[in-house]
């Protein structure tokens, strides 16, 4: 594509015209708001108490993008909880069909058009592998819970390919991937979709970071990485649902 | 652009092939971080004792889209000021010249590619019009300044007619716009600039969204404005720097 035809993409074209003859217009149901579970969901424990100290303010003043993690201090299952919660919980319905969910961050149409896997390799009490975040779990509720997809071979060499050779991203606790499901917005939004989905997707990352930080965490995001790599190994198909972003989490080395 | 055009370009392409020969390769000067004044600063008050009491996971808990206002109460200058820094104020430098800029929200490559303009209807003590941050007044501070830039005839006719017929913007305090300059990060990424841009793009919206909400204000984002009118209005070119993004700020009327 064209750097001229780049710009472009990021500019709004009729939202009136776009949306004509949308499935949505159309009277077709709406697609699922998250992906259903395959196996047991792991319920993680609560984290009520985590993160209620720090004023908004200050994460402002003192976030910074972290590259340098602590490997022999893992994350806590609970700290995953707030940061799954905070970047994608479903505290609320609206709409017939519950078809519109609202979550911590706002996404255009209330689409919400992702979905959100954890590459884990040292948070406490969790077998190492990669998961998946299931928000219907606990829908109101300040609660989490993750289903264990598969194990990940050779961890830290993968991870580096994910990241496209950052290999950096290899000592992180853990690195959330979110990946898109593009027909949960263009069901609405039409070829119009993607350019808000990614600048939702900004929105759920800031509070993925925001909360790290709140969690005397390190966080940094990743929006360089490698596609097919990412696809596959999460296990998407590249086209119906495909990554979009990563961000690296653990405790920073003093 | 086909659906599937419009989905690829969510995707990550090769960093390493696409910056290539990038002007930073070749070596090329960075261009500023940030548009200069033409005219004189306005200094807006300090806002150090404002926000400190929200915790900020209760913020995560609360924050909703809001499109109903309190027409009869005016957004405070400090109010303004605290979610301008928020949004896209300076911290800290990197690099050579000081061409990377550290800022509340991340951005690819520390490129930061946005200006911040403020459409105000209803601010204490400030006249109605389009003005612009000037986050280069104050770096490493917590102040803001902003530059008055020109007035807005028929304000709220003008206002629904920038955001695409939604006239409940119009009963906001203010309206914040954000541009980009895309040079400024295809000056390091070329093409790839911009995808990581609109995911950037994102990252400052949350902050503003949840800084709004930390002071008790009600914000909605908007991805669905009118281009050409938007950029008309502001002053933008719509090629070196067009419109990408609005913010409706104002107090949530009971």
């Amino acid at each position: 594509m064209s750097t001229a035809d780049s710009r472009n993409f990021m500019k709004c074209p009729s939202f009136l015209d776009g949306m004509a003859q949308s499935d949505q217009q159309l009277g077709i149901a709406p697609p699922p708001v998250s992906k259903a579970a395959a196996g047991e969901l792991i319920h993680l424990p609560p984290f009520d108490d985590i993160a209620t100290q720090p004023c908004y303010a200050s994460l402002l003043d003192i976030r910074r993008s972290v590259r340098v993690y602590d490997e022999n201090t893992p994350t806590t299952q609970a700290q995953l909880a707030f940061m799954l919660y905070t970047a994608m919980g479903i505290q609320d319905y609206r709409g017939q069909n519950s078809a519109f969910t609202l979550r911590p961050a706002p996404s255009g149409g209330a689409r919400h058009p992702f979905e959100l896997y954890i590459a884990v390799q040292n948070i406490e009490g969790l077998a190492p592998g990669m998961y998946r975040y299931h928000p219907l779990a606990h829908v109101g509720e300040k609660a989490a819970a993750i289903e264990f997809l598969h194990q990940i071979d050779d961890y830290k060499t993968t991870i580096t390919d994910m990241v496209a050779g950052q290999k950096w991203a290899a000592a992180a606790s853990c690195v959330l991937f979110i990946s898109c499901v593009p027909y949960r917005a263009e069901w609405r939004y039409k070829e119009l979709a993607h350019r808000v989905a990614l600048i939702d997707l900004g929105h759920v990352g800031q509070n993925v970071m925001l909360s790290a930080c709140a969690l005397g965490l390190g966080s940094c995001c990743i929006a360089a990485y490698a596609q097919d790599v990412c696809d596959k190994v999460i296990g998407l198909d590249g086209t119906e649902e495909y990554t979009v972003y990563g961000v690296t989490i653990g405790v920073p080395k003093q």
